[in-house]
C-alpha cells in the first residue's frame, strides 16, 4: 500500500504546471510549493504535469528542477518526478558506473529486477536502451565480473507470467534443486539462476516456503552460511525482494541511517522507488524488526527540505 | 524486403470484411476472395480488418477462417491472418508442446528469438504469457533438456539494442571467447549464451567477420566441426539467424521440399512469417543457392489454394 496523500480533488496538469512555475519564478524559489504539488502526485499525475509543463513554457520541468534546486533534496524531488522505469533506468546506470562496485549497489539491480511488476521491468529495458546506447544487459555484461554477471544478466532478463499460478510439483522439484546447490556451495549453478529469473513470485514464494518446512531454515538463512562472498549476499537479497520486499527495503533504510552520517543516495532511493507501491508495508516490517518507527528514523536523520520531501512521500501532514 | 503485394488503393477494413463475408456465405467458400483481400494485405491492415469484422458480425474472423477452410490452406491463412507476436507465441508453445522435439522443430524459437526485432520479441513474450497462463521462458525450462535449455532460455529471454552500434574491442575480446569455448568444445560455456544473447546484432555481425578474419572459416562451419550434436545444429541456426535470415529460411524452404513428399508447416512458417520482412532477399539466396527459383521449388511441392496462397504471399500475380 502507497503512503502519497493525493487530495481528493486533484488540480489539472495545468494548474499543477502554473503552480510550480510560480515557485520558480522571482526572488528564490518556492520549496514549499514544489513540495505541496509534486509530493501529493502519483506517477501517472506527474507524467502528465511534465507535458502540460513543456506544452506550456516550451521547457523541461525535469531542467528546472535541476536548476532551481540542490543537493539531496534536488536529487529526491528529480527522481521522483522521472517516469518510475526511466527512474530505474538511471538508478541502474549510475550504479554500474560506479568504479568501485559492491553489494549495497549491485542491490539496486535485484530490487528493480525482482521487486517490481514484469511490465515495468520490460519498460526499464527500453528506457536503458533509449537512454544509454545498450541494453541494460550489456552494460551488466561489461561491468560485473562472473559470477554475479551471470546472476544479474539472469535476473533482468526474466518476464515473469504475473498471475498466481503454483504449480506443486514444480515447487517441490526446485526447492529440491536450490537445496542441492546450497549443499554443493555451487550457488551460481545453472539451476538456481533459471529457476530464481523464470518462475513467478508466488511459485517462488511456494518453492522458499517448501525449502522451510522440508530443511528447517529459511532459505535465505541457509544461503547465508554457505558463504560471505558477494554471491551470498546478492542472493539473500533476491530472496528478500522476491519473498518480501518490505524486508528488503527495510533492511535498505536502516542501513542508510545507523552508524555516522547517513547514505542519503540509498535512503532517497528506498522511499522514492517504493512510496507508492508498498510503503506501508515496508513502514510496518520496520516497526516490527527495528522497535521505532520509520518516520522518526528519518525525521531524526535528516533536514530541511530533504527531510520534509521525504516525509510527505512517507504520507506526514506537514 | 517484402514480396507482399498490396494495392495502389487500399478498400477501407470494412469494405475488406464484407468482402470476406461474402466469401463465406452462401453454397461453398469462395476461397479466391479469401486470398485475394488477406494476401494482399500486411499485417497492420490485417489487424484492422479483425477488428472491423468482428465489430460489424459480432464473430472472431479467426474463428470464421477455421471454420469454413480446411487442410494446409486453413493453417496457412490462419497463421497469416494472425498477429504476428500472436502468431509467434503459438508456433513456440506448439513445438514446446511435441512429445517428441527435434532440431527441426527447436529452431522455430531461434528463429523468433535471433531473426525478428527486439520489440517484436518482448511483444511475443507478453502474448505467450496471455495465450498459455506461463512465461515462455518456464515451458522451455520444463520441456527442454540441458544444455539446449540453457541456450534457448537465453536468446529468448534478450532484449538487444536495436541500433547500428558496434565496439571494436567488443569484437576482438567476444570473437576470442568464442573461439576458445569452439577449441574447448564448450559450446554451452556461459560466455557464450552471453555473447549470442546479450549484443545487437550488428555488433555480432561484426564479432562473426573479425572470427573468420583471425581464425580462417566462418563460425557456422567451425561450431558444425566441433561435433554432430543438437547443440552445435542449433547453434549453426544461431549463428545464421543473427548474420544472415535468408539463409537460414532458404535452407528451411529447402528442407520442406526435398525428398519425398512435402513438410508443409515448415514451409508455411518461413514464408507466412517472413513474407513480410525479408522474402525478397531469401529467394535471392534459395536462387544462389539451389540455382532454382524458391516460386518454382512452392509450385512444383504444392497444390489447390494452399499453393495459389502461399505463391501470393511471394508476391506472384495469379
Amino acid at each position: 500500500m502507497s503512503t502519497i496523500r493525493i487530495p481528493q480533488i486533484v488540480p489539472t496538469p495545468n494548474e499543477d504546471s502554473e503552480r510550480l512555475r510560480k515557485a520558480f519564478q522571482g526572488w528564490g524559489t518556492d520549496e514549499k510549493a514544489i513540495i505541496w504539488v509534486l509530493g501529493h502526485r502519483n506517477a501517472s499525475q506527474i507524467k502528465k504535469i511534465r507535458e502540460s509543463y513543456q506544452q506550456l513554457y516550451n521547457e523541461s520541468l525535469i531542467d528546472r528542477l535541476h536548476s532551481e534546486l540542490s543537493g539531496d533534496f534536488e536529487k529526491a524531488v528529480v527522481l521522483w518526478t522521472l517516469d518510475p522505469h526511466e527512474r530505474d533506468a538511471k538508478l541502474a546506470n549510475e550504479v554500474l558506473k560506479k568504479s568501485k562496485k559492491n553489494i549495497d549497489h549491485l542491490q539496486v539491480i535485484v530490487e528493480i529486477a525482482c521487486s517490481t511488476s514484469p511490465h515495468h521491468l520490460m519498460a526499464v529495458r527500453q528506457s536503458y536502451c533509449s537512454l544509454f546506447d545498450c541494453s541494460l544487459e550489456e552494460d551488466i555484461a561489461s561491468n560485473v565480473a562472473a559470477p554475479l554477471k551471470k546472476l544479474l544478466v539472469g535476473l533482468v532478463s526474466s518476464y515473469r507470467y504475473d498471475r498466481e499460478v503454483i504449480d506443486g510439483n514444480v515447487a517441490e522439484l526446485e526447492a529440491a534443486k536450490l537445496r542441492e546447490a546450497i549443499e554443493m556451495k555451487q550457488l551460481d549453478h545453472d539451476d538456481v539462476v533459471h529457476t530464481l529469473s523464470i518462475r513467478n513470485v508466488f511459485q517462488l514464494r511456494a518453492t522458499f516456503q517448501l525449502y522451510t518446512q522440508k530443511y528447517g531454515n529459511p532459505i535465505d538463512q541457509d544461503i547465508k552460511s554457505c558463504g560471505t562472498g558477494d554471491l551470498e549476499s546478492l542472493l539473500q537479497k533476491v530472496v528478500w525482494c522476491i519473498d518480501r520486499p518490505e524486508k528488503q527495503f527495510a533492511e535498505v533504510v536502516r542501513a542508510s541511517i545507523v552508524g555516522f552520517g547517513t547514505d542519503e543516495d540509498s535512503l532517497t532511493r528506498a522511499i522514492v522507488t517504493r512510496a507508492e507501491i508498498d510503503m506501508m508495508n515496508i513502514k510496518g516490517e520496520y516497526n516490527n524488526v527495528f522497535k521505532t518507527s520509520l518516520d522518526s528514523a528519518v525525521t531524526d536523520d535528516t533536514s530541511g527540505y530533504y527531510k520534509d520531501f521525504l516525509l510527505t512521500l512517507l504520507g506526514a501532514r506537514l
